[in-house]
């Protein structure tokens, strides 16, 4: 454990998180509640994040735009399930210099409606299908709960995509697809397994048919949602007059879908990888890659050593790798390996008068401790070896989230289990709110995913009120 | 001009503007006043700049970052010129929920003293200097004079730079410098030649030591301030106890600088460029640089043709040129040429029966109508003729700006020049306040623009006054 660090992971999770957070200088507290600071090693991991989706965005079609920041009360007020879920954590913009506003105006708590004002003007016809729009900004929600960086907070940073289509089954097509994209980055870019699947009827979102999830298991064995894509069906299109001709020569309302995904990846990818040194960062989104540390015992020899360090440097920038040479006089090599184990930089190499001498580097892995050496001849097996690690971090987290599971059909051990956080449950669920809002008296858990494949029953009946069960369902609590 | 284009570019040039940026599909007005809507053909044309920026930033070391949107009241009046000047236009939130604020919270009109307070708490010594932080948002500034779509709005798209230094020198060069980055992104990616210098005491940013400024003349002879860049000097350090331990081990307030350039740059250049027919882009910010339209006479030659137009798209992708294919059947050539045009699209191809039969391809240039034939085999002309386009536009447009401008030392002549916006008028000036006061009274035009290099003076005397001149300046209307 650094100095840094003064809480144990397996003790305080949440501590540990925090401290983690603030003292690698990815993020911070600010002068408002709830309003975090994005600092620059914290913003660059998100900034990967997107230019990721971006990519996979445009490979669909999808192109970004820019929607107002405010709402008029009367426009988000137009889609009544919308508006009931919203209501109570809109934050009101009641003044504009000296006058106070007619109308009030809503900052987006998400931009559904203010868009939508617009795609009702601009969409007339069959050949204006499908429209696929996202924006990246951010979004205030008046959490009254405790809030928490990147998990809770009132500003939300994240993207939000709102397509439209000529029939429902392009919109759920669109929605599910959606979240493959979102499993993906979360997978492959943030080497954080996902379950995901469907939200139930409590836990949609207001104005859905369907919300389909993306989950993560955290260490405390709760779930964390890191992104969702809604089916709005004509729910939008009926309140908005979201109306185009078809084939046939008739008006029809469209179908629509939106998705998003946030900072709260990033909170799930600490919590799934991070130590009690610090960050544990996978090479796809590390603002740096690789630290190369120069380690000068005797004076004379410094020169020849920074030189070599330079040419090591040098190799892997050419390479396409974000290396960083950390050639300052004023920190010993000892504080330098602490600060970069608490930066969470996937591969250190130290080196010193022998790696010189013999055209070496030393490495040391950050996700596992484990040693190795690299000729200077041989760097490129470095960019392997990133590769490597991303795979093993991925593998090591998957193995130990699918731990976490258990599949339960006694509802007395549905209870135990979960008001002790000792299992995500996975059990037969009869999916009905009145059950669900029991379930979460008793045991403070929720429905968290119902997986989308046809799987096997694990009983007819549901877990917890006996009644007939329509599918399985993951059950934690979250943040 | 276009059906779609209804306004004469020379008979009403707002009318024009509004005109080619909704008919383009570039921009729309929302429902909240002031809050335009940036289309995917708009926004895409703002992320090449982003783009573009964040390359130079990142080679001086400027990192991004994300501070949060609000500002608690008393965090905003901490530094007295800049609360003074910002007040009268400061949108609040007075209310979260159902519940009314105990402090109101500014949205924020420039983030300043929100980042500041964190400033305050990272910076400790020498060491942590200089710290280059930028920040891509929007702002709102509740505006009561008319807004316009890009030029003037209540949100505003941009970015905003903030750097701290030990030194004086450091933060004036680097303010300088940025001046420097934002002259080149309108004059190579937007084609679009600028003034640049310093603000008058006037016209300088609430809190500023100097502000310098990047102006753009337009066919009107106003001009537009596309961007600027302030040396703080220690006002705002001192505002908030910026501190740090110098090389000597005193404590010193920092030095600070801000800059940012908004979506005005892109204003700037659909009024230099644009024409009756709608926008003219310059290929290196065109979301399409090149349009094939496939021209078939004969419905048995169809295929052939088709076949080979997806060819020649598919050797400009290979090139990287963003190439559009329209195939589509329900719209004729005719209606396509017209809408390429008000698109702005800075090459036509046709391809017709001949083209197919010959291996060549018939190329129309927006900018100046021009005809050209290509042969497949030499396709990577295109790639050449997209950079020659680009020059081109941008002499163009620097020799028209240099004609609007008139160096006048008779009082009367600039005053009627001025009023009449018949030139953009330099002049020899004293830079007072009170005199600057007065020409806007008389003329309705200000100083734009004082030159950074020594230039011969116009006159001894300033222009408008008699007093002694200090400087040259130039002065216009403005947007």
């Amino acid at each position: 454990m650094t100095d840094a660090i003064k809480t144990k992971k397996s003790d305080d999770l949440i501590g540990w998180y925090n401290n983690v957070l603030i003292e690698s200088g990815m993020m911070d507290f600010s002068a408002v509640k709830g309003f975090p600071v994005y600092r620059p090693y914290g913003y660059e991991i998100w900034e990967r994040i997107v230019e990721y989706l971006n990519k996979r965005f445009r490979e669909l079609g999808v192109k970004n735009a820019y929607f107002p920041l405010l709402i008029p009360e009367s426009i988000l007020s137009k889609e009544s399930q919308h508006i009931k879920g919203f209501t109570p954590e809109v934050a009101w913009v009641t003044k504009g210099g000296d006058r106070d506003l007619d109308e009030r105006l809503a900052i987006r708590p998400t931009s559904e409606t203010i868009m939508y004002d617009s795609y009702s003007k601009w969409i007339k016809s069959y050949r204006d299908l499908p429209m696929l729009i996202n924006q990246w900004n951010t979004v205030v929600r008046w959490e009254t709960k405790e809030t928490r960086l990147l998990l809770r907070g009132r500003e939300v940073l994240w993207q939000e995509g709102h397509c439209v289509f000529e029939t429902a089954k392009e919109a759920d097509a669109n929605a599910i697809a959606m979240t493959k994209i979102y499993r993906d980055v979360m997978e492959k870019i943030l080497a954080v397994p996902v379950f995901y699947g469907m939200k139930s009827e409590a836990e949609k979102f207001p104005g859905a048919e369907k919300t389909y999830t993306v989950e993560t298991a955290t260490p405390n064995n709760f779930m964390i949602q890191s992104a969702t894509s809604h089916n709005l069906g004509q729910n939008f299109s009926k309140a908005f007059e979201i109306k185009f001709i078809d084939r046939q020569n008739n008006w029809q309302y469209v179908y629509q879908t939106s998705w998003g995904i946030s900072m709260r990846s990033i909170a799930a990818m600490v919590m799934v990888h991070g130590d009690d040194n610090g960050l544990v960062l996978p090479p796809a989104v590390a603002p740096i890659q690789v630290v190369i540390i120069p380690i000068v015992k005797d004076d004379k020899k410094k020169e020849k050593i920074l030189v070599y360090a330079l040419e090591i440097k040098k190799k892997l920038d050419a390479m396409g790798i974000r290396a960083h040479l950390d050639d300052r006089d004023d920190q010993s090599p000892g504080w330098k390996f602490h600060q970069y184990d608490l930066l969470g930089v996937p591969i250190r190499l130290d080196i010193g008068e022998r790696e010189e001498g013999s055209r070496t580097v030393s490495a040391k892995l950050r996700f596992d401790g484990s040693k190795d050496t690299f000729e200077e001849k041989n760097l490129i097996e470095i960019a392997d070896k990133l590769g490597d690690i991303q795979s093993q971090m991925f593998e090591n987290a998957r193995l130990s989230a699918s731990k976490k599971v258990e599949e339960i059909s006694d509802k007395a051990e549905f209870i135990r289990k979960l008001k002790k956080d000792e299992k995500i449950v996975k059990a037969a669920w009869c999916g009905r709110e009145e059950c669900e809002g029991k379930i979460k008296e008793e045991t403070g858990a929720i429905s968290r995913c119902i997986p989308l494949d046809n799987e096997k029953m694990i009983s007819e009946k549901c877990v917890y009120c006996g009644e007939h069960a329509i599918y399985n369902a993951y059950f934690s609590h979250t943040y």
